[in-house]
């Protein structure tokens, strides 16, 4: 059973709250961090700009707010990194494809990419999930040599293959089954890995 | 001999068109398309927006100026795919990198990477060059089964790798040797192209 949604203007509440969010983490997947404004993040979500204001404070506060992504590499990266061995890189691309398959992962995976490579706001926060959270955890796991750098390199290629995939929507990797690419793209993670 | 640069206001000429051009291929860089203004970039330059109006048009006019790549993908790619075919994958990566050690081919190519990804406006401009001139050459040259999709794959993997190395610039990538990246990505692209 659906809830209907009045078409009336919102007086506020947590159905606004919800969707001003969903509004700013397409705005700043659509138009990076210095295109979206709070005016136009507003229009979006059918509310007053007041109101954005009300909730999240500045831009700034409300870009934190939407990139708080619902991703725990302390969880992920030991239950990835833990089966057979000689599976590790085709699990890996499996769990991100998969994970990108759900609506709210692959539109906040996607302004994260924009943001983070489009300018200078979101770089550091991937930079900082990148160096901080998930290569030493990946690093700290793996009894190889050079192991901050074969993290890194995984991360190279699954962030290549997102950003094709979902932000820039180039066919054929934008619909090739998850089966293919894992085929494909999982012996790189593996080599980069233990080779 | 250098010819000594006045630092009073620029009258026009040759030399402020191509400081305007190297502005607006820094700000288009660090800022995005969305971000960057022709106030912004004329402000860099060193110059009046209205010149930077009357020697380029719109932002938009100028930013076409600006991402005009001297790539030439007609000339590139057959000298590279027609050496030693089992060392193909480590000279596409070698030609890349050496490349991207010259700074104007650096400049522009981060700002390509950053519009690109970061918005709207740069992204059609790679996706055709991906889609009209880079992937249809290299698959043609291939006399494999699934070329185009070989293709997009080695260009997520350059793509990821150039992302990390010169736009985010996070190490150990950020930092390693030439050499040791041609040994690690290499075979990467050697598979993707040929097994």
């Amino acid at each position: 059973m659906t809830k209907p949604r009045g078409r009336g203007r919102p007086k506020g509440g947590t159905d606004s709250r919800s969707r001003i969010l969903a509004a700013a983490i397409e705005e700043f997947g659509e138009r990076g961090y210095e295109g979206a404004t709070i005016r136009s993040i507003a229009a979006r979500a059918g509310v007053d700009s007041a109101l954005v204001h009300h909730y999240f404070g500045t831009k700034a506060d409300l870009f934190a707010d939407a990139a708080d992504v619902p991703l725990r590499p302390d969880v992920v990266v030991p239950i990835i990194l833990s089966g057979p061995r000689d599976e590790v890189g085709e699990r890996i691309v499996r769990y991100v494809l998969e994970s990108f398959e759900r609506d709210d992962v692959r539109r906040r995976g996607v302004m994260l990419l924009r943001t983070a490579v489009g300018g200078k706001v979101g770089s550091p926060l991937i930079i900082g999930f990148l160096t901080r959270e998930l290569l030493p955890r990946v690093a700290r796991r793996l009894d190889v040599p050079d192991a901050e750098l074969r993290a890194e390199l995984v991360a190279s290629q699954i962030a290549g293959m997102l950003m094709i995939r979902y932000v820039l929507g180039v066919k054929p990797i934008a619909d090739a089954p998850i089966d293919e690419l894992v085929a494909r793209v999982g012996p790189t993670i593996q080599r980069y890995l233990f080779d």
